[in-house]
């Protein structure tokens, strides 16, 4: 019996082969993601992992139905795995963000799922640490969200040399299209093959749609072929290149940067427009986060999204919004890759031997004792030979090594070892 | 756009409605499960949500179906979201157990998805806490998961005079059969209606099967009932009640009970043969832990079951195990009931005001300052009153107000003012 493809299992370490995915360091991850959350003023929500398909139709189009685990479930409901927390989060605080006081700061770690038929070996599921601010226009929100981005990266020991923040802005790819109208062709504007149009009928959105898919696939594709893409849209490479070299700051970027410099964080960034995210739902400044070696997908990404609380709610309710979804996948890789995940033992502090089975019950009691102080205690379930014990005591990497003796007196001696300095203690309990 | 029927929207406190469940309370209760089972030396595991239809209908029959959320992937898999951990647990176990020494201990918190047509309101899905001891055979074992059973509700701040352990056995059970052989009925055993036979064809484990059923259901029926429903079995329910009623332990139990008492949590548990446990693949002894008012279902339950992991091998592997189940929903029902949930509060320790434009950027410095020493930090986004301010801070109940101030020399001084003690500081920056 197996599991499926392009699902995990997630072992204790140590993981008994390198196809298997450690518990350990997942956890290592989600408790510096939560942490990290709560220094920043982030309050945990969480939503099911089964919603009705439309909120994602809503939100991404029908066409994202052949990358879902979707189905009928038994009262007739098509729904589907979440493949991303952003529907959810919408849906729920449109329900009742009156109780909230703005700006919410809102982080959720779920695991999100998409069918891909094509990849082999790329997984289906991944764990991803979503956090928002809801009902904050000022790019302020922008700054927050992304020194928390920052510092979770920076609590799991990443440093600027390691990563960076490429920040963008689609108001300034806005103003570039409004200075560089498209060069009308044949009169209409259609999109080049492999390059579909945006499904809003509006032609403005529409042009700008095909657009930043367009730029979103610039540093992917071959000059020659971003030449010819590029006036199948009606634009000219060169000025594009151009407005990319030049990346002069939007004024919310400017203010974006100022306020992590104030922070000492500047570091941490710098403006490439080449980011503009695939998703249709952003409104204003896009970022994504990468190794700088560029040995990896990007780590993180998020925006602005502006629209969607209202789209989502049926335009009952309007919030400024914006958030950023980092994946577990990435970053192990990359945390294993430089070499900063810890040694994770079992958790071990006290193994305490049973010597004399007489004496059993009472370390019973003893071990009892020290796990109601809170200490990670562990001790031999049946009889077993002093070297065995010691041995499965080291390899536990206890501390400390427990037994209890019956004095002369008739009095019970618990000694303790500490395996580290090998020094022994003896109390009277 | 509405959540699925029977699942929950998880909220930061205080929660808008009393429909919708603490995202606090969920955090609360796992990290005093995890806390425990790492004082117990259990370490933790996790598989996928979905897993292939066969995982669970191997162990369950074809019937269990009906109860899940399964579908047809697209890549024509017969899939399930998992309605319980101790397949995949089995599944995973038996494929790496010979990396792990025994005794493994593992625990896992997943989610876990039932559809249930008929009851309305009712959940379909809930977290369990599950812990495994796999490859031992001795009822020292079920002495040390009971034992992590018990401090895992003390954890959440359960007393004696809260819950108790019904501890059984099938052993027992098995004894009184062959004590008491049932009267044939016409000449040939056949289940009464309700009383489905077990999909064994041995007709020795059929019986055992639906006595089974019929003892787990002798506490909500009738006398009447049961009268008749044991006869139809061909037994006599004056001798059932009779064994009951008598409890004499088997000698597992009796050391089970001892080992507890040693550990000075023998008041935690008693035996009670009317506990059998619904499922079949149960060996040995079970067991259930309820609310001592008896107001709730069943907060965990468990046992043995010793022939598991050999069936889901396809007899590859044969390994003693045990473990339990521990669902959220029933705990924190009645960790609200007995108030002992405590205040969720935001995390915040400092607010940090800016009541001075000009010294936001120093601010922010600071702000970034004592949240890299590990504070939870708040401060306002965009310029506010300072009233305003100060009435933030008080909602997010910190417990210090900063701010920053030049002083006539022009120097920088921090400002930090105890909201407890209205004791105030300075300190230059």
């Amino acid at each position: 019996m197996e599991r499926l493809p392009g699902f995990r299992d997630f072992y204790p370490e140590p993981v008994p082969h390198p196809d298997l995915w450690s518990a350990d360091a997942r956890q290592f991850i989600f408790d510096r993601w939560r942490a990290t959350a709560r220094r920043y003023g982030f309050r945990e929500y969480d939503g099911p992992p089964l919603e009705p398909l439309d909120l994602f139709t809503l939100k991404s189009g029908d066409e994202i139905v052949g990358q879902l685990y979707n189905f009928i479930d038994k009262g007739d409901r098509a729904v589907a795995l979440r493949p991303e927390m952003t529907p959810t989060l919408a849906r729920m605080a449109a329900a009742h963000q009156r109780n909230y006081k703005k700006p919410i700061k809102w982080f959720a770690i779920p695991q999100l799922f998409r069918y891909e038929r094509q990849q082999k070996g790329r997984l289906r599921e991944h764990f991803q640490f979503n956090a928002d601010i809801i009902g904050e226009a000022s790019p302020a929100a922008e700054a927050e969200l992304l020194a928390l981005l920052i510092d979770s990266l920076r609590s799991c020991g990443l440093r600027a040399e390691d990563f960076v923040i490429r920040l963008s802005s689609r108001n300034a790819w806005q103003q570039f299209l409004a200075d560089h109208p498209p060069q009308s062709i044949a009169g209409s504007f259609s999109p080049p093959p492999g390059v579909p149009a945006h499904s809003s009928s509006d032609t403005q959105s529409a042009i700008a749609g095909s657009f930043y898919q367009f730029i979103d696939k610039l540093e992917r594709n071959s000059a020659e072929e971003n030449e010819r893409a590029a006036g199948a849209l009606g634009f000219k490479l060169e000025e594009i290149n151009q407005f990319i070299a030049q990346g002069s700051p939007t004024a919310d970027l400017e203010l974006i940067v100022n306020n992590l410099r104030a922070r000492g964080l500047g570091e941490f960034v710098k403006i490439d427009y080449h980011v503009i995210r695939g998703l249709a739902y952003y409104t204003g400044v896009v970022f994504e986060a990468f190794d700088k070696k560029g040995e990896f997908r990007a780590i993180a990404g998020g925006g602005r999204y502006d629209n969607l609380i209202a789209l989502i709610s049926g335009g009952k309710v309007e919030l400024p919004a914006l958030g950023f979804g980092m994946g577990d996948v990435v970053l192990l890789e990359l945390l294993k890759a430089r070499g900063l995940l810890p040694k994770f033992d079992a958790p071990i502090e006290f193994f305490y031997a049973i010597e004399d089975e007489a004496l059993r019950e009472d370390s019973l009691r003893r071990v009892q004792h020290w796990r109601d102080q809170g200490r990670a205690v562990e001790y031999p379930l049946t009889p077993a030979k002093p070297d065995k014990q010691f041995k499965r005591a080291q390899e536990l990497n206890a501390r400390f090594i427990f037994k209890l003796e019956r004095g002369e007196d008739g009095k019970l001696m618990e000694k303790r070892k500490d395996l580290t300095t090998r020094q022994e203690e003896v109390m009277a309990v």
